[in-house]
């Protein structure tokens, strides 16, 4: 029917993973989305280890499925974070912005399945050389941290498929069972998920953001803060303060402390649409409704099936 | 087997169109891919009408399959061009970088099926309302000049097909078979293949651009000069030096004077690796060979049978 290594490699039955996603995917969305059969992962980017603990309990209260934890490797407190995965018995756990050879041997050694992400062939092989069980292949398109390179999905999956043996997670435009569909005839095993389901009702971001993103257009988004860090986000006033200094020379001093801190935060969780840093891939353009988690996968396998069942034809 | 509607429309066996570019595309390369079944397109863009006549006088001569002309709208003698175009009775026009309520209607006045180039759905639909057969519709990763909102091909092909009626070809990241089925999934027609293209034997461009292009490697691509006119090149000697300018502020006027005139020429037609514009696509890192176009076709369509036929199980 579908690929199945990532099926198998995770005991889920549909080869969606939903992103972990700053301010968006507690352990409310991720245990929804695994209870609908996909693979639902817990955003730790955005929490202290005590409350990383707090969302995994309380995810393995709501759920008897599969889920995860999407592990930036940037953050300061990265090690406690492990040790809270490891101590509540995470098998699952996704790792970003980082060496994935910093931990991945010790994570596995404990049993854990560990996933990379990626935007490139380059850091793909060395995820695979740190024995990485699968990766994330995520384009320009996608929301939030970015790669340099700008890669775009449609490029990057064909020449990541070429480089390594290691099951591929398309990430980046994926909002539809075509293009689900699409990902897979490229040389992905499954798609991860971000803008989608951060409009989820499950997803703790803010009305406000989630009503932003539904109402954004085509080309209302855009990677941006590439001197700093590249991040694709919806253009509001922040954006437009940052990308006017960014434009005419701004030194990276400078520009970190008009950004601040906790941009996020603000934008995503607490809803503040002109000071935060709204987060978001170019697929929201065409998100038009908040659902619940089970609605979306429902809906986007559906639509897989129908489609891969033309081109049967 | 394949949506219809551009093969019959063009009244051609495969659902390839060769992209018009400048100082690749004359009568000997789109001859070669009109020979083997698949659209070949002159590109006007960098032919006065005098050069334009001659290039579609031979290209008559060597082919009896339909071919086109690409022509961009944005050129001073455009009008002529049109005349040209008339009077040699090409009967299939793709027009691009204008606004397509221009022409389009004294063009098919005369016979001529037109297809015009867009980067949004916006410019599609404009392109629907102005009578056109079919859109291209190219993403961010495409090479040469490009939209200004980034959208991808992943993004972009689902949000047109939404929108308009007419058939679309799905530009930007296309070069392989897997990505021409992957592309149809999307929503699209039939695509269109540049970088591929640019590097075949029967290209008019240099052998030093060609052997360039082989040699490239993912991330060596940047759609750059925003500020003017976006455009997807590789980045050697000359952008480092726009590029440089441009992200210290230099101001529009400052900037065409550093870019000159014949930059593209400079590059592509007479092979000056480091102070000429080396227009293209970011799947230039995935090829690997120069080749006569009927081989690059015919492995195209056999790859894409091949995964289609895979997909059908």
């Amino acid at each position: 029917m579908f690929p199945k290594p990532i099926t198998d490699l995770f005991g889920i039955q549909i080869p969606i993973i939903q992103a972990g996603m700053v301010w968006c995917s507690g352990w409310k969305l991720a245990s929804a989305v695994s209870n609908s059969g996909a693979l639902g992962l817990i955003g730790a980017g955005s929490m202290s280890p005590e409350i990383l603990r707090e969302h995994i309990k309380k995810c393995k209260e709501a759920t008897e499925a599969p889920f995860g934890v999407n592990l930036p490797l940037i953050y300061p407190r990265v090690e406690e974070q492990i040790g809270v995965i490891i101590e509540e018995k995470v098998k699952i756990v996704f790792t970003s912005a980082g060496n994935p050879a910093l931990w991945t041997n010790y994570l596995k050694s404990h049993g854990v399945k560990v996933t990379h992400v990626v935007s490139s062939s380059k850091f793909a092989l060395k995820a695979q050389e740190a024995g990485c069980d699968a990766i994330v292949a995520e384009g320009f398109e996608a929301g939030g941290h970015n790669g340099k390179e700008e890669t775009t999905t449609f490029c990057l999956i064909p020449m990541v498929a070429e480089k390594v043996k290691i099951p591929i997670i398309a990430a980046g435009g994926i909002g539809s069972g075509k293009s689900i569909l699409a990902a897979m005839v490229l040389g992905a095993s499954a798609v991860q998920i971000g803008s989608l389901f951060a409009t989820a009702e499950e997803s703790s971001a803010h009305l406000n953001f989630k009503q932003k993103v539904i109402a954004s257009q085509e080309g209302d988004t855009m990677l941006t803060l590439k001197s700093i860090q590249a991040v694709r986000l919806l253009k509001n006033e922040f954006y437009q303060k940052v990308n006017e200094q960014e434009s005419k020379g701004i030194d990276n001093t400078e520009l970190k402390i008009l950004l601040g801190k906790g941009r996020s935060r603000i934008g995503i969780f607490e809803g503040n649409l002109q000071e935060g840093e709204l987060e978001i891939g170019q697929i929201a353009a065409s998100i038009k409704k908040i659902k619940p988690a089970k609605e979306i996968i429902e809906n986007l396998w559906a639509e897989f099936e129908h489609t891969k069942a033309i081109w049967r034809v």
